[in-house]
């Protein structure tokens, strides 16, 4: 049995996991897998920051660069997050012929397309299971099961942060601002919680999974993104009543006429394979003609999950450095036809507050007809001087559907549109 | 671009529709995977059947010898089902060097173990991924994405027949054999249905899962089997009242002093993941302490799901092929300490029909007292002459449980012991 010598960089959460289980859980891993992997060298930030497990001091620096170029390191695994040094670093591992793990999806969003190509040139494997869905297998799946399969959508719940509290919000009717903080002191959410909310990070791990699923490049700014700050618990009850549930959904989807990807809370229908996903746990759902559909789901984030997605592909790197082969590329990244989010069919939920009187509703409906957006249905809540509203439209393109929540808000029946919440199309 | 030359033994459901999938598909899966896939041999049993796709007659064969030794055949992929003479086409590609993808669970259940040897010996790829599960990628997840985690336990509802019968069974009240008609007509069951409601078929599925989760040899003998004719409805309705759903569970797991596989009715709590699994689809569950939990669902069979799975495989082997390299073994498979289910500790529904009268429940919990069997619920159905009684034993030696079974049906207050099964212990 041969050794396999491995460098981390980044000494966080899941990098102190997965050094840990290197050190401790060498046996077992050498008796399921034949392989021994041997942890040679730990780039951290700050050697003497206490830590769960005592790693041995020679293993550590606080220079990553020395972990890159140390000759006994043989596969490079990234965990410091972010762009920079990661990238600087993997780029440079690659070009030394080194084959990189990371759980980036930061790094894969951005330059992804670069590093695979720079991979590819080098015969080496640049693999991240990690960075998509913790310990859910999917983007091995993606790349390598479903090669042969014509994705026609993909639809994630790949933030545990915003999932744990648009189920807070639907199970308590507990407001935004209450459940991030439940959030916040439970650990599922950081003390600047913009990139969760915003759906910054959500949109990130769209990019990959939309890049892999049409085997084409997504870059993250080209993923239209709206986050969860602003809905009102007042909509998720009334949601509920119509049979919908609030998630922030990854959606990236082959229209016909090109790719789109896109970020934004949606309501699902109850007996949507995805509307049962509560919690912080994470799920990926997908469709094409071969396989109808599929469902991924479980633990999308957290030290243990994603050491373990981790260490799988570092199992993976490590056969095919013993099997002495270059690696075969597993993704393949044509140039994107990406499609605006303006020309999608998009369906929605509207929360109108109106004046209650007699001929409001031919107004509206009017305005409605006018940009060519029909209702599916409406509801009244209430009675008395402001009436509430809740319409549902059938889908139409999220253009017209935008300029009628324009020309409504403009009418002066209409005190405001307080809600406009896209729908899941079935 | 370069390409490849795949050779097809059987042009059955799913052989057909990969080999149409191959002529018709050809460019969409060259821009996704880069890779040229040419189909140049197919061997079919008789040319002369009406098939939903004209194949040019030149590439039909009735020989399966002729695609195997075609020099134009880079890979084989068997599709024929059944141990021989597919066990000998596979080994014949394997000792030629030529990878190998299959379908088929009976041979890898049955002579897995040989082939991949044989396969890791020529440096060649026997690749798998429709064994199990269908369009479901589980055998890829676990043998490469989940290699580092210490599963603890695998669970999977692997048969689509079965599943569907059982919801029948549950959603309309039908029994078994009004269920079954209902599968056969639809096609969902064979007209021998055997291999299907015997267990037979999941059982092989439990011990290709048993044998990747554990990196332990586990044959389909091995396998403790027991099938679901005799279910009956009554006990549906019974158990559903105590919070049940009856699923046919392949369940693998490692208690601590070996491995223990077993495929049985089980009845699983509502809230459980798998309860919600119905219909033909299929779903695989599982448990490890990085992992928590993870659940794979989605279509279990039939042509369209099971060539994605078998045209992924083809796609990674040909990715290797093109590499140049020998294929990293995937697969390692140690010799299992398998523990007998007698010894495991399991949890039953009993439904007892009594003599009513007073003192009948202490002569019952004094039997399972005396076998060291503990109730956890218990509830009388009925009263008059012959009353039923509903037990839940909390878990506990099989074997007691066995014994504490035939301990009641010998005495003279139980006219007999009407249903046993077992419950999934949570």
């Amino acid at each position: 049995m041969v050794s396999i010598g491995v460098g981390i960089l980044g000494g966080g959460t899941v990098g102190g996991a997965l050094a840990t289980r290197l050190l401790t859980e060498q046996d077992a891993i050498a008796a399921k897998s034949g392989l021994t992997l041997e942890l040679r060298h730990l780039a951290v930030r700050d050697p003497g920051k206490p830590r769960p497990y005592v790693f041995p001091p020679n293993l550590m620096t606080t220079v990553p660069e020395e972990v890159v170029d140390d000759p006994e390191v043989d596969l490079v695994v990234e965990l410091m997050g972010g762009l920079e040094p990661a990238a600087g670093l993997v780029m440079r591992a690659l070009q030394a012929g080194k084959p990189v793990v990371t759980a980036n999806k930061e790094l894969m969003a951005t330059t992804g397309a670069e590093l695979l190509e720079e991979a590819g040139r080098r015969g080496v494997s640049l693999l991240f299971e990690a960075a998509v869905g913790g310990a859910i297998p999917i983007i091995r799946p993606l790349s390598e099961s479903l090669a042969g399969e014509r994705i026609t959508e993909v639809l994630g719940i790949v933030n545990g942060t915003t999932n744990f509290i648009l189920t807070r919000m639907c199970q308590q009717a507990t407001t935004f601002r209450e459940a991030l903080a439940e959030a916040q002191s439970l650990g599922y959410a950081e003390t600047d919680p913009t990139a969760d909310v915003s759906g910054a990070d959500a949109a990130a791990k769209a990019a990959i999974l939309a890049s892999l699923a049409f085997g084409t490049w997504v870059g993250r700014d080209m993923v239209h993104t709206e986050g969860i700050e602003s809905l009102d618990v007042a909509d998720i009850g009334f949601a509920a009543d119509l049979g919908y549930v609030p998630k922030l959904l990854a959606i990236a989807s082959e229209t016909g006429t090109g790719i789109a990807v896109r970020v934004h809370p949606t309501l699902v229908p109850v007996g949507h394979p995805l509307a049962s996903v509560s919690g912080s746990q994470n799920a990926i759902y997908l469709r094409g003609p071969g396989v109808d559909e599929l469902l991924f789901a479980g633990p999308g984030a957290g030290g243990g999950p994603t050491a373990t997605a981790v260490l799988g592909d570092i199992i993976e790197v490590a056969r095919e450095l013993l099997a002495g082969a270059p690696a075969p590329p597993r993704v393949r990244l044509a140039p994107a036809g990406l499609r605006p989010v303006a020309e999608l069919e998009t369906s929605w939920y509207l929360r109108l507050e109106v004046v209650d009187r007699a001929g409001v509703l031919a107004r509206i409906a009017g305005a409605f007809g006018d940009l060519g957006v029909s209702i599916e249905s409406m509801v009244q809540i209430g009675r008395g001087e402001t009436a509430t509203l809740i319409f549902v439209t059938h889908p139409s393109p999220e253009s017209g559907s935008r300029r009628a929540i324009e020309a409504l808000s403009g009418l002066d029946v209409v005190r405001q549109v307080a809600a406009a919440i896209r729908v899941l199309i079935a």
